[in-house]
């Protein structure tokens, strides 16, 4: 067992890639929004840099922190790894969440600083049941797949990927567009362009994030216990194999 | 030789990833068609969100099930391994594909509810000469590339990627936009929106990737054969390292 | 040293692997026209579809044919790998030669029927200075690239991906499309659809691809002579553990 | 310790790397402009095969030269890799900026001339205090990521990848469109067209480009000390296993 980077410098870590991958959401939000006419053709863009950007940063300072850059996934890693003393102690937890959210709004700032826009609350109302049934599912995937694949080892490139693929697929399916981040969600009231989000909506939308990352843990645990055997399927043969 | 998870958990996952796999095609489908208005643009996110989607699930759910999450991909795992009894026996068989339907049901429901979108049965016909030609190609294809890069010895996360490229470009080159999978077929029936598809086209498109399936297991088997030596070619060669 | 799979086997593959390239290719340009309005976004349809179709078959079909799809790729395979006698012998490029082409004609055919089109003569002229000038840089490009990956010892996974990036480049930074193969090229003849070209382009098209791939062979021999030290550079060193 | 390849042909490489990155990003915004209508496609269309081309050079060329292909990375190898001795001497360093500045207004001629659109002096004014702080960010984030990569040991294939998808990210996420590099600003002088800068933008975007790289430096000693022990973290420990 190897000691944990300086927790100062893992804040450093949270803060600035929650921070960078709002920027990323919300600049790209706002260039999509400038350059094209077609709505579809501006969530095309924003949902692909997005995808780039959160897989880069993931790869980039998963090394340091863990690369969570969302508290509800510092609560599954704290919740989860409790027994086996492995999740985040608790005042290491109470930092992430922190440097989350201050990361969260002075990435919209920077973003906004950027294309010179003056920054402003969201006036962008976005809850009904469907976006709030697609927050719970857009979330409880995102905390299912984390921790499915911390637990079948794979490597932290894969994971990377994987993480930014999912939520450039559910930028589309889901009818909100998939927030799933209380950290994000709180940064982007900070912006009124694209990617913005009213005040008004923001507990609505925890609410359903954290009911999505409850259930997103239950269905990782029922599927992935940690002693379960791995498969002799040719499929799972396989993926044994980037376990080993 | 490791045991295999047990068929319930097995099942929940094939339930759950040819659930979410329709969830993303029939949910981004509803997302493009209401923001874009050229259809090809439509068909391009639509195509995109699914690329993501698939791969992420097949690399998530392969160590528990398989990630088949399509019965033609059991079957034809099934009568391949029967000869070395590595495939799926006959009860886990029926288990896999009463899941995979249920799946594809349940999850263009859940896409009908995140967009507030009532249940109903599809009325888009997609029968035609070139459209069942398309699905022959499109399970020939899908079938010879999960079986052939199995048997080659890739591992999960090259899998995963390739096999959601494949469905990518096969959305493009086949004139059916390539279903290829009758549990996702069936799926589809239940929402009357862009990734719909009418009952009345069900047979003759399960008759169609049920043929295609068959051509491409025997292509399978003609280009990878267990036995066959791998080539000194250098590209071969390198091929050789990945499977070390 | 391992024996090579049967030349029969090999040659399948290389029919198979051009012909369902071209497949792609024209397919996806057909479907692309039709959906699409905007002549830039049918080129984006058609080029991502050809990404992910040429690295998919690249990676299934690299292990029992080396996957050339393609005769410069045959010919410079058999000239470098002359002297130590890796190359393709003279009988084996024949036959590789004849079943890309063959491929390539029956891939054309099988995108127009599935599309429930008649197989025609294209009347698309291509031929200009700037185009002739573009095949000959993305067939350098194309052949410099397959030859430096291999030589450094790259694995299979990523040099399919990475070929099916570079074409996806080449779409949009050369004036020709990039077309850099002439088996491809041939049969592209046989679809009069966005994807094809006329028959009195396709002579100079061949001259421009194989002063390309003689350029493109001489550059690697410059840049990646296989007895060359690898750099101690921090990145070259990275790169040496994927060689290891 | 190896040797490393000669200077000339790391000079050639870095060259070539250079130019082609250049006539990749000038081709393709040309190709999109004269296909295209609407702005933000032509920019998605540019940014994507920028990501295919950027990330295939450094994964070609890495092993010869680094795959700098930037002088602020080049400065900043140096820079860090002076007290180990690992960094590039000082006139290796001149000889790398020249050629990535001769590479980058080549490859914008050979893009015009396959193009046929005759070589230019842009004049694209691009100079706004929300771009310069774009092209701080975009090249603290690329300085960054590449330090940070290669400090934390990822492999060549890895890197490339992330590279490119890191520029894919920036084109849209900045309000500069994220040039972030002076011989590929310089090279971009020498075209009219879709990606042009106008000379008298030159010297402000590389006054930003060096204060970016200046900042990317710092915080990449700050978070990567190569003495820091990896984190115990789950995702940490999986990312240690890349390293092995």
């Amino acid at each position: 067992m190897t000691a944990r980077p300086a927790l100062a410098r893992r804040a450093l870590a949270e803060f600035l890639g929650t921070g960078l991958l709002v920027t990323v959401v919300v600049g790209s939000g706002i260039a999509a929004q400038r350059l094209s006419a077609d709505v579809g053709l501006q969530l095309l863009e924003n949902s692909t840099a997005t995808v780039f950007g959160l897989a880069v940063l993931i790869l980039l300072l998963g090394p340091v922190s863990g690369a969570h850059f969302n508290p509800v996934v510092s609560v599954a890693d704290a919740i989860l790894g409790r027994r086996t003393r492995t999740g985040l102690p608790g005042r290491d937890l109470a930092v992430y969440i922190v440097a989350q959210v201050a990361g969260g709004i002075g990435g919209a700032v920077l973003a906004n600083l950027m294309f010179q826009i003056p920054t402003a609350i969201s006036i962008t109302e976005r809850v009904t049941a469907g976006t709030l049934l697609g927050e719970v599912v857009a979330t409880a995937g995102l905390v299912l797949l984390i921790t499915g694949l911390t637990r079948a080892g794979q490597t932290l490139p894969v994971i990377a990927a994987a993480v930014g693929a999912y939520i450039g697929a559910a930028y589309w399916f889901t009818s909100s567009t998939s927030f799933a981040n209380p950290a994000v969600t709180i940064g982007r009231v900070f912006t009124d362009t694209f990617a913005g989000i009213a005040h008004t909506s923001v507990l609505p939308f925890l609410a359903a994030q954290i009911l999505g990352a409850a259930i997103g843990v239950a269905a990782a645990v029922v599927l992935f216990t940690p002693s379960a055997p791995v498969g002799s399927h040719p499929a799972a043969a396989v993926s044994k194999e980037t376990l080993a």
